[in-house]
């Protein structure tokens, strides 16, 4: 039978470190400024929003960061680690010499990569003595994730959803709610921001920025002070959860009897799968390895490939931090595209930061060629791919 | 970190063989009977229905088959061997002393355990020169995986899913038609006896028996004789492929320091992933082993509870042959319930031999509480189980 087909680890070669990304850029990431002065903020300014653990991480200049026992074992759980596949059907249907190989992030619980890092979150909440969460979801794959891992370690769930993504699918949020989590369509009424945007645009579909500032409201306003709010993808230290996709699959490439791959592609909403998979390459490139490295964003919401690089806030409202990235600015409301989770005005800074050094050179499609491929992915490699993946697989 | 949760195999672990307990029964099959005559009947008289290298399989004694090299490959793409994990987080939920283990046949690319004999169907068919397959669905997951199947053999696909379910889940016919199937209402205006049916119960919520009527009808019609129908279920060698999930099993279960299991569980429709799990331990209880093995059913459709155990049809309009099955008879159409895959009047006869044998216990429950014990899965185990599944879970 075929060996070249599928890489699978054993648990015992999950990991035992992260790796961050910023220990290793050419240049030193700007720094988050106040969203009220434009300075350079305190990292302890953020405390109202993140626990310290975390806040250590997003600013953490250590290369290696090590993964706690308990989530190690949480990864198991959540069937890491993935196998590394060669899309050998799909080479034969492209008649193409290329070997394309893909990480199946989708055996999760949840069936994403997000559980990745939001397990992690979870779990260094819980040691800060959080006891309820605030988050945004588009699609519903980061609010399942995030409601999971709240479950997992006894912590309550809010998740506001984009309303565009709440009424189209209505599963994803009786998911979270099976996992035990509240969902609110947003904007909401539970917000004075929601209710503000409701007032001023009652037709609006929802977007991620929306979502943000009303789970940031959400978490600061609890009088207990026991409430935190967690990001899906963006900040340092979630992508820096997600390196475990990059760091297995380069342990697989290697039983695949490959050195190093000529491309990397993924999607890129936030930015954080990409990120995962790219960061454990990039830091190859940084030292010198020809590696293509590939972004894919919807058309309809063209932040790399078209939008400044400037300070802008992460959420609309302008609770957020500025940071420094390309955005489409925060009062960005994208068109109702399927792909949900690429919705955002915004992408993660330190992906940003590799596309000014010239390390990634995104590139984006329109919904309609994405899902022709998806189709011939179906046919080919047997799955049906998230309306985001389908923008990955439209540049392979 | 803990190994005694996951137990994962390589694929050179695959099984080279599919187990046949119609060599280790103590009492022979009951024969199929012709539906005309109710006389003992040839096997030659199947293959209009059944290309007869499956027809071999049907009626062998044999207690191994080998499984060909090019469906050892498939089932790789299929994401086999797969995981046996240990449910410790429900266990502890529930405060039980017992360990419980569970097979991950969720993660093939249709979230089922139907392609395991999807794809060894379609591959006989293809080396018959079958061209074009039908075949029935209830929620749909057979259709997609036979759908799948017929796409990586390059044959056509008919599927005729049940009205109930065409209607409720709608997702998963666009799925079948994602792998390029044509997907027909059942009862549908196709056939002659969809027609006939639809004109006497127009508001009919559909069956798997009139399903199954409708796919025969439409393969033994085609004037040009390369169709051929498929059946998910039931049958002897639908329950042979099966038996991939329980020698998988039996080899994770010495991995995890385990002699036999006490008790086996499984959801049972038409019983085929229920016997692909318990067939190859049911030869050591038949060797004398103290093995309780389980099949779970809906309360709604009581077939191996309360059905009598007699002679009857497959199929509602009576083309299949006589079965000797429990069976609730063959014009028995069930509530709507949300399990769809375990909405049919009978039961596959190698399992009811094995029920009236003494050999397994079923039991039966209500919906509601099989969606009590879901929940209680989602939260500790983390995956979101079918319909189906929970009835297995119900009874942990």
């Amino acid at each position: 039978m075929r060996h070249d087909v599928k890489f699978s680890l054993s648990i015992d070669d999950i990991p035992k470190r992260w790796y961050n990304i910023a220990a290793d850029s050419p240049v030193p990431l700007p720094p988050p400024h106040n969203p009220a002065t434009n300075e350079p903020m305190d990292p302890k300014a953020l405390e109202a929003i993140f626990p310290r653990n975390l806040i250590e991480q997003e600013i953490s200049q250590e290369r290696y960061i090590d993964i706690p026992e308990e989530v190690r074992d949480a990864y198991v759980m959540l069937n890491r680690p993935s196998p590394l596949v060669r899309a050998v059907r799909l080479e034969k249907a492209l008649k193409t010499p290329a070997k394309i190989y893909y990480k199946r992030e989708d055996l999760s619980p949840c069936g994403s990569h997000k559980p990745n890092t939001a397990v992690p979150q979870a779990y260094y909440n819980m040691k800060a003595g959080t006891e309820h969460i605030t988050t945004e979801t588009g699609a519903g794959q980061w609010g399942m994730a995030l409601s999971l891992a709240c479950s997992m370690f006894d912590m309550s769930c809010k998740v506001f959803m984009t309303c565009s993504s709440y009424d189209s699918k209505p599963y994803r949020r009786i998911a979270m709610e099976t996992y035990g989590a509240k969902v609110y369509s947003s904007p909401s009424g539970e917000t004075k921001y929601g209710r503000e945007i409701k007032a001023k645009f009652p037709d609006t579909p929802g977007s991620l920025g929306i979502a943000i500032s009303e789970a940031i409201e959400a978490a600061v306003t609890d009088p207990t002070g026991k409430t935190r709010y967690s990001l899906g993808s963006v900040l340092n230290h979630v992508l820096l959860h997600q390196t475990i996709i990059g760091l297995e699959a380069k342990k697989q490439m290697q039983m695949a009897g490959e050195k190093l791959p000529d491309v990397i592609i993924g999607c890129a909403g936030g930015g954080s799968n990409f990120a995962g998979l790219a960061f454990p390459y990039t830091t190859d490139k940084i030292n010198g390895a020809n590696i293509e490295i590939i972004p894919v964003e919807p058309a309809a919401c063209p932040t790399m490939t078209r939008a400044p690089f400037s300070y802008d806030h992460g959420d609309t409202a302008g609770m957020t931090p500025l940071l420094a990235m390309h955005s489409l600015g925060h009062a960005f409301v994208p068109p109702p595209i399927h792909a949900g989770g690429l919705r955002y005005h915004g992408m993660a800074p330190l992906v940003c930061q590799c596309i000014v050094e010239g390390l990634f050179t995104p590139r984006a499609y329109p919904q309609s060629k994405c899902y022709e491929s998806a189709l011939t992915w179906a046919k080919t490699e047997g799955t049906i791919c998230a309306p985001e993946t389908s923008h990955a697989i439209a540049d392979s």
